[in-house]
């Protein structure tokens, strides 16, 4: 292997056949791989699965409220408090919900669209626009393109969106909020820094009901030596009078169980009243002894992250395995690709030569390895620079692994040298 | 006691005095009783626990298809077939959701504002009307409130909704759809006859795309000798070629644990399809493991019916000592009221003396009995009787349940006696 820019037509020609060569080989094993979706593994899965055999009289809350029974939509007390301490928030300022935290973002986009908010003058309707950060989390993008809301991009950079682009399109009153996910971002695996959070918090949009939906869902889930600590967006908005600004939602889907964790969303005194009052025609009350399964278990913040720890163990050799086979592989090569070296999350970010994204993750489906597909992490689902593929190692064993990372890897030269073949 | 409408006003005086002494006796008690809402029992409750310890390994569905894991937004194919054969529809035409029925009713509702359904020309919106049987569901209404219908009252009858008013209301293309509780219905206690199944599934609504919401809450939930069995919606819409209508609705809230029980919605292929199509924004599947454990537990229709044996055991007595107390102490007062006797259900609908039933349950909450608003059930909260008073016997230990039907009885006659003195 040399550097694939250096190189006249006839050594690519003859590094593609050798590349050609090595595909054949992969074809022939007929792996049946999936890295498309950010799963935890079965080994993960396990770790939790003392929460399920817990005393009956567990169930009733200490302020005796039975949680198998109806009512308390903002949630039992205990699991308040729990997801209080996890977002660093008070108590009252958090309610808890479902299995499902994009349920619940959903759920608030959607009475923006009937009601609008507190500060609306009317409710968020056609014409409506919506930052997204990207590359980003497809399933985020989607809600808002299901709502009708034009996505706008800004680029995702190390230290979070670009806030020049976004201080920019805030200027515009039809922009009505932003994604983000502040830690170990979706699929970068970047956290803001002070200053992105600061100007966030700070900015003056020309919408007054502009929100931020501020999704940590990976607060706790870091594999390096610290923890990275992002600012508190409650906090810092408050802090600027734009109280009501955030929305923050967390869950313990890649804490305990991704079907059956516990959602939580937390925002100020008057937001979370207004959501409540909202969500009081939708459910009589979500499922509290779900919640109260995961607050005997996980108990406090420190319980949390003793349990997290347990993943770090599972999760952190996978990441490795898939970094060492870049490095090994595309290092050499060249400036043909650059990827993320996440601290915590579930991602890691692998960028190609433009144009050769789509190429790269068709040529590992058709030899059996399934990935996210290309673009998937841009609004509409378009990489402009078809560039970006996302990584999700944590749920094939690690032996399957290796040989992914190393298809994916071939596959990402193959796609290179035809590239510059064509150029 | 005589018959009231037969008194003069001096007997009506004298009985006045006589009614306000003992109900001064029920003030001086200082009871604290809850009668308004439909909420099972601690002792109900306890009856499912053992759902609560089971293998780990019985999370994973016979297709080996792990509950605990992402995915399979329509519910694991075990859960899919219980739910078919409680409703009577096949596995196919059911998907099963999370802890809430009304939460799914609620995101049916939702979609048909936002892209309306197969056969509409436009999204339901502005304009829109809902028919109502009343006394019905507040919740139900509640819902289709929210979401800016204007609400359509349809006398309640035993045998289901006044088909001639709604034959004669869907001529009118803005009306969308209509909340049915068919069997052991919300707050009368009656099943739907033949005859208005198949009126409901054959007439001709001007709206191509109505809906009957079909919420068969309580259709295995019977505690007279025989359970009562209402025709098949979807099985008559499909004979007369309206197989889209009708979207069925059931959960376990009352089987198992009303805040942690499974719901369920069965509809036609086209329907199902499209209304999963629309939820795929929403969420990414439903809590899986809360299905597994009840599919385990419960097996079968067969189980189910067994172990509503169980609660049939706790109920029963508790509806008895209403009847008898409202029997024992009305029937002799003359023509002032009459109630309904469900052989099923969770609820007994009395009927005072119009213009009565807000004082009667003023009379009874001042005395520490909390019945259901009068009016509740009603669209807008509004009886134009001042009439229905809905009795929810269920969650109150029987002793306490005697006093407060006794003192139910004595704010009932003297809200009449009070009426017949002021006229």
């Amino acid at each position: 292997m040399a550097n694939y820019l250096a190189m006249g037509k006839e050594e690519l020609l003859e590094e593609k056949k050798k590349l050609e060569e090595i595909y054949a080989g992969y074809l022939a094993r007929n792996l049946k791989l999936d890295m498309s979706r950010g799963k935890p593994c079965k080994e993960q899965l396990d770790l939790s699965i003392d929460m399920l055999t817990m005393d009956p009289a567990d169930y009733i809350s200490e302020t005796g409220l039975d949680s198998r029974n109806y009512g308390c939509l903002e949630g039992m007390p205990e699991a308040r408090r729990l997801f209080a301490e996890i977002m660093g928030v008070r108590p009252e300022e958090v309610m808890v919900g479902g299995n499902s935290s994009l349920n619940l973002m959903f759920d608030v986009i959607s009475m923006g669209c009937r009601n609008g908010f507190p500060e609306s003058s009317q409710p968020w309707g056609r014409g409506c626009k919506f930052i997204c950060p990207a590359p980003g989390y497809d399933r985020h993008f989607r809600v808002t393109e299901y709502f009708g809301f034009e996505l706008l991009t800004v680029k995702m950079l190390e230290t979070g969106p670009d806030m020049d682009a976004v201080e920019e399109l805030v200027k515009d009153p039809a922009v009505k909020g932003i994604w983000c996910v502040p830690t170990y971002s979706n699929p970068d695996g970047y956290c803001y820094s002070d200053e992105t959070v600061r100007r966030l918090a700070a900015m003056e949009p020309a919408a007054k009901d502009f929100k931020i939906f501020w999704d940590d869902a990976y607060v706790v889930h870091f594999f390096g030596d610290e923890p990275d600590r992002v600012l508190n967006i409650l906090n810092e908005c408050r802090r600027c009078g734009n109280e009501n600004r955030p929305v923050m939602f967390c869950s313990t889907s890649k804490i305990t169980f991704p079907g059956a964790g516990v959602s939580s969303l937390a925002a100020s005194s008057e937001m979370l009243e207004y959501i409540l009052h909202n969500m009081f025609p939708m459910t009589i009350s979500f499922d509290k002894m779900n919640q109260m399964r995961h607050v005997r278990y996980l108990k406090n913040l420190d319980g949390v992250l003793a349990h997290m720890e347990k993943h770090k163990r599972v999760i952190k050799p996978k990441f490795s395995v898939v970094l060492h086979e870049l490095d090994d592989q595309l290092l050499p090569c060249g400036d043909i690709a650059h990827w993320t070296r996440p601290r915590g999350g579930y991602f890691i970010s692998l960028y190609v030569m433009p144009g050769c994204a789509k190429r790269t993750v068709d040529l590992c489906k058709d030899a059996g390895v399934v990935l996210t597909g290309a673009g998937a992490a841009y609004p509409y689902g378009v990489d402009p620079e078809d560039s970006n593929i996302r990584i999700a190692p944590t749920f094939p064993p690690v032996d399957e692994l290796k040989i992914a990372a190393e298809l994916l890897c071939v596959a990402a030269r193959l796609s290179t040298v035809e590239k510059l073949l064509a150029q």
